[in-house]
C-alpha cells in the first residue's frame, strides 16, 4: 500500500541550536517540507533579529527546500517589536510559555494580566498566539487547570488565533470545540502512548515530554480527533533532541524524539485506523487551511514497508535517543521527492 | 534534639541476592533491629527450604544483630508447606504478587478464586498475609482498583491478618479503617514525594517504584495517618536496590533504595511535624502490638544533626544509587547501640 503526502508541515518543532541544530534540522527535513519552529533556545529567540539569525542558522543546516516558519519568545512586545518581526516572511506567530513549565521556559509569563498589551497588537496585526498550555500544578492536572486561561483568552481576544499546542485530554479538545478562535496541535507520542507507557512497567525516559503524556481515556480521544479529520487539530511533532546524557540519567529532560520518522509512523497509525485519507489534512491541510500557509512543494511517498528506527542518532558530536529506539515500525517513505526551490 | 529509638523494625524489605544481598543487609542492619524480607528472588522464595537458605545468607550477610523475618512467595502452598515454614523460628507470612505487576512477580498469582484453599489453612494457623495489591489497570488507578480484592479478602477470611503492603493513596487508608483484620505499610517516599516529584519537572529514576508515588491529597492523607500514630499503620520501606545501570538507562526498573538513612529521614518528616513522640509506634510499636514480635533489642539515637546521603552505596561490585543521592537530610544517627545476641 501507497498514499502519497503534500508538503507535510510539522505545526510545532524544537530543533535547538549550533550543533544540536546541525544534526536535528536535516531530520526533520528529510520528511517535512516545513515546521513552525519554537523560540525557547538560551536565551530565548524575543526579537526580530534573533529571529531572523535563527532562521539563518536553520537554513544553513537543512538547505533551501525545507521552510522555517519562525517565532517568538512572548514577554511584552509591543506593536514595534511585532512590525519588525512581521518584515520577515518567515514569521509565523509568538509562543506563550507560562514560567517554568518546560525546558528553557525560565524566562516565560508569569502574570497573564501583563500581556494584554502584545496579545490586543497581536489580534489586530493578525499574528497568532501559540501557548504551552500548562498551570504549576499536580502534572496530571496541568492541563486541565490552564483551560480557564484559554477559555478566557478565547473570549477577551475573538480575532486572535489561539493554539493550543500539544494538547493532551480529552477536555482540551471538548474546549477546542467551544471557541472558533482556538486551534490545535497534537503530538505523535499523545496519539500513542499514556502514562502506563512512561511509568507503568519500566520507566522510560524516551517518552518523557510536557506536558506528559495522560490517561488512556485522553489518548483515545485525541486519536479519534485526529483520525477522523478534525478541521483544527493539527500535527505538531513537539520533537526534542536532547543528548543521550540528559535522557539517561537521574534527572532526565524533558523531550520526545520523533521528527525522522514521525510522519512514517503516523502512516501506520492512520493506516491501521482505516484513516489514511485524513493523513493529508492532519499533517498539511488542516494548517494551509488555518493559516494560509504556502509550504514548499514537496511530495512524500509513504508506503507500508517496515522501518527500523536506529537506537541513536549522531553527528556533530551529539547523540540523541530516539522514541522507540531499536524498534520496527510498520511504514517508511519510499521516495521523498523535494520540490524546487520553492522555500520561502 | 535527640530521639532514642527502641528495636526499629522495617516490615517490608527488599534484600536480593548474592553482592547485593552483601551490600544492602549490613546498610539495614546498620539502623533497624530487624527486617520483613521479601521472596521476589528469581526464581521466588516458594518453599521452606529455600527460605531457610536464603536466611542463612542474610545472617552471612550481616550477623546475628539483626532479625530477617521471611516470608515465601505465595503459589498454592498447603497445609503441609505451611508446617514446614512454620517450623522455622524466623518464619513470618506468605506475599501474594497479582502476577507481573512488579519486579519479579512473573510467577505471582493469576486468579484469586484458585489460592482459597491456601488462605483457609493460613487463617488457621495465623499465618499473616502480605499484599501487593494493585490491578494491572491505569498506573495511577492501580491500587485504588485493588480494594474490592482486599475487600472480599477481609470479609472472606476475618480470621486472617492481611497486609495492604506500601499504601499509596487515601482510599486505601479509608479501607484500612474499614475492617480490624487489615493493617498497612507505608514507605518513606510515599510520605514524602508525589508524581510531580518523579515526572513534574525532570524525570528521576531515583524515585520510581511500585506502586507509582500518587497524588498530593494521597500523600498528606498517609503522612497524616503515619505522623498521628495510626495504630495499624507500620513502617516497612520497601528499599529495593537495583544495579545503577538498571536505574540510569532506557528501561529503569521498579525500586526506590532507601533503608540505610529511612529511621534519619523519618526522624526528620516527624520532628518537622512536632510529632517524634509517634515515631517509636510506627517504626517498631505497632508491629509489636499487632504481630507479638520480639525484636533483638537495639537502641538507636537519633540527633538532628545534618546527614549526607552518598551519592552512590558501593561494594561487593555492585553500585546503588538511593533516594535522594548526595543530599543532605536534617537528622542523623549518633548511636546505634546493638544488643546481645537476642537475634532469632
Amino acid at each position: 500500500m501507497q498514499i502519497a503526502i503534500e508538503s507535510p508541515i510539522d505545526m510545532h518543532l524544537h530543533l535547538r541550536d549550533n550543533a544540536m541544530l546541525r544534526l536535528a534540522a536535516p531530520l526533520s527535513a528529510e520528511t517535512f517540507a516545513g515546521a513552525v519552529v519554537m523560540p525557547n533556545l538560551l536565551p530565548p529567540v524575543t526579537d526580530a533579529a534573533a529571529m531572523e539569525a535563527y532562521a539563518r542558522r536553520i537554513g544553513a543546516a537543512c538547505g533551501p527546500d525545507f521552510r522555517p516558519w519562525m517565532t517568538l519568545f512572548l514577554k511584552d512586545q509591543g506593536e514595534r517589536e511585532l512590525l519588525a518581526a512581521r518584515s520577515f516572511s518567515n514569521f509565523f506567530g509568538l509562543k506563550l510559555y507560562p514560567a517554568g513549565v518546560t525546558t528553557n521556559s525560565g524566562g516565560g509569563v508569569l502574570r497573564f494580566d501583563r500581556i494584554g498589551r502584545t496579545l490586543a497588537v497581536m489580534q489586530e496585526m493578525g499574528v497568532p498566539l501559540l501557548v504551552h498550555g500548562e498551570s504549576r500544578g499536580f502534572v496530571m492536572d496541568r492541563e486541565r487547570e490552564f483551560l480557564a486561561v484559554y477559555r478566557s483568552l478565547a473570549e477577551q481576544y475573538p480575532g486572535l488565533t489561539i493554539s493550543m499546542e500539544h494538547i493532551t485530554t480529552a477536555a482540551a479538545l471538548r474546549l477546542l470545540d467551544e471557541y472558533e478562535n482556538l486551534v490545535a496541535t497534537v503530538t505523535l507520542q499523545h496519539l500513542l502512548f499514556t502514562l502506563d507507557d512512561l511509568a507503568g512497567g519500566l520507566l522510560r525516559p524516551e517518552l518523557f515530554c510536557k506536558p506528559v503524556v495522560k490517561r488512556p481515556e485522553d489518548r483515545e480521544a485525541l486519536c479519534e480527533a485526529a483520525l477522523n479529520g478534525h478541521p483544527r487539530l493539527m500535527f505538531g511533532s513537539d520533537s526534542a533532541p536532547h543528548p543521550r546524557s540528559n535522557k539517561e540519567c537521574l534527572g532526565c529532560a524533558a523531550g520526545v524524539f520523533t521528527a525522522p520518522f514521525a510522519l512514517q509512523r503516523l502512516a501506520g497509525l492512520f493506516a491501521e485506523a482505516g484513516r489514511l485519507e485524513n493523513l493529508q489534512a492532519f499533517v498539511s491541510g488542516n494548517a494551509r487551511c488555518i493559516y494560509g500557509f504556502a509550504p514548499p512543494v514537496k511530495r512524500v511517498v509513504l508506503t507500508d514497508v517496515p522501518f527500523h528506527i536506529p537506537a541513536l542518532y549522531r553527528g556533530f558530536g551529539e547523540s540523541v535517543v530516539p522514541m522507540g529506539a531499536g524498534e520496527w515500525i510498520p511504514w517508511s517513505v519510499s521516495a521523498p521527492l523535494p520540490g524546487a526551490s520553492a522555500c520561502g
